[in-house]
């Protein structure tokens, strides 16, 4: 009988759909000996599955619950083949990119400020915070308080399962959308990295939601934000180490960019880290994915991926093939 | 020749598009002598043009920049014809509308004070909060850390050009919109506001975008707050008397509601008010209409709006005929 490990932390009726030939075997991040586990759907928080994978035997697929598995080939053998839960992440992630971008560009962090303060007038230290970052100088009436996502330039990096859902959400604001992607396409048109460069000087608005891999392991460096135009803001959904953390402080604290962060590099991203405190910065603490939807929809986009496995058809989302 | 009035402190350049054979007459708000004007563009502060009314002879037409008019009938005379600058504010109010439910649902502002003590784990706090706020008891795994749009029951109160741009932003969402107006219609399906406390229990988001008018003050009031399911967020972005503040205190420090406000009653919030800092409320002062983009766009709407008063056509955007 195929034995599936799973995270204990999962009450079991989200399992309750798995097939009678499996033998569902909850795994404890307290796992203290051997066991023999066929499939594994590890623990969304790496450091607990790091301390579960040393000890099963027999494995031969990793069915992740999450979309992002960078730290998986290093803890399980080459032999086993690693699946993502694409899609899993898709709306939750999107939304929170969405969200992002328009708290940005409404700046909900300075009006937050405003609420703690209880100072309705100190809305008007906001035009001269635009004309600033945005180096918009014209006199305008009245005075700007915040800024429209309608008809930006958008670049996207990344155009998978996420980029694709960003794209959906992105549609009525009439956004001016570039793609960019590991892999060039047609139809809709989406350039290879190798053009990202030149593309980055006419974005106001950066995307990040692709894979963390060596390639794109701090795409994002000097060379990047000094490419970028003034104000434009960088989004990063991803990962935090596609970003080179010193280059975007510095490029943060020379009033020239905007960030909104749902991941940093290191992470959790410590107390007292200079990060936290740049200006024009907005930082949410790894959470875009954890929506009450999450759990039923991983756990089902891994069912599914496991009926093909039983019924031995090609797997649909495997991220690393075992050899 | 046909004067017409405009704010002063709108640079005369928005204004180039204007026909040759009318007289553009600049207007201060510190105008202290009586002046002819035949149609007049007050400036968008209300107190501002509450001073220059008074001095203005042989008015016949207003042609407001903003949406809301609700001061305009008291200053002028009866026989003045008031038209509104219907759609110059759909785009950044609709945007304000979203990016306000969104940050909301995320609890962008909880993660904001996360930010301000540089405290990653604080992240902790939030499923207890999502807890207590939603109602949903579910042992969930991972913990939630934030909500989603997709798929939510939305109660649009208001289907004027503004509730129909919110609409559109909300499309790729798959909400279950249900809409609400004065005047009930059909394709789409629009409730008239007499339904609305048989509506409001179902409602996971209220959004207020509709006139204020003697029929709308207080529409949402304790009867209407203890309609409204535990949890549910109220979104106002048309004006504030629309809610009775003293109710919608009591339901939030209840921690039965939350809410999203860009108006409030009363208006500049004073310092120290109980409204500022109840829980699970989000408040920005008054500012989702002051893009960079409004004025370009009102003033467009405006000499539209005045080529049909020179040809002797209907005018579009009447809200009282002068009599």
């Amino acid at each position: 009988m195929i034995r599936v490990g799973y995270p204990s932390a999962i009450a079991a009726e989200f399992f309750a759909g798995f097939p009678r030939e499996v033998e569902m075997v909850p795994l404890s991040e307290s796992l203290d000996h051997d066991i023999d586990i066929d499939v594994w759907m590890p623990d969304p928080y790496p450091a607990r599955s790091l301390r579960i994978a040393p000890h099963l035997r027999g494995l031969k697929l990793v069915l992740s619950l999450m979309a992002g598995t960078e730290w998986i080939p290093g803890a399980v053998g080459t032999d086993v083949t690693i699946c993502n839960a694409r899609g899993a992440h898709s709306v939750s992630t999107a939304e929170w990119t969405l969200t992002a971008i328009l708290a940005s560009l409404k700046s909900f962090p300075f009006y937050n400020g405003v609420q703690q303060a209880g100072e309705w007038k100190r809305r008007f230290e906001m035009p001269e915070r635009y004309a600033r970052i945005s180096g918009d100088a014209r006199p305008l009436y009245p005075p700007v308080m915040l800024e429209e996502l309608t008809g930006k330039r958008v670049l996207l990096v990344g155009h998978g399962s996420i980029g694709q859902q960003i794209e959906r959400l992105l549609a009525p604001f009439d956004v001016q959308l570039t793609r960019v992607a590991r892999t060039a396409r047609t139809a809709p048109r989406v350039h290879p990295v190798s053009e990202l460069d030149g593309l980055l000087p006419d974005a106001e608005i950066v995307i990040l939601i692709l894979p963390l891999t060596p390639d794109s392991h701090h795409l994002i460096g000097p060379a990047q934000f000094e490419l970028m135009r003034q104000g434009a803001l960088l989004v990063n959904a991803a990962r935090g180490a596609i970003v080179d953390t010193d280059a975007l402080v510095t490029a943060l604290h020379a009033g020239h960019i905007r960030a909104a962060l749902d991941v940093t590099d290191p992470e959790p991203l410590p107390p007292g880290h200079q990060l936290w405190s740049c200006p024009n910065v907005l930082i949410t603490p790894h959470i875009a994915g954890s929506t009450p939807q999450f759990a039923p929809r991983a756990v089902q986009t891994a069912l599914d991926e496991l009926k093909r496995y039983l019924a031995g058809k090609p797997l649909h989302n495997v991220v690393r093939p075992g050899v």
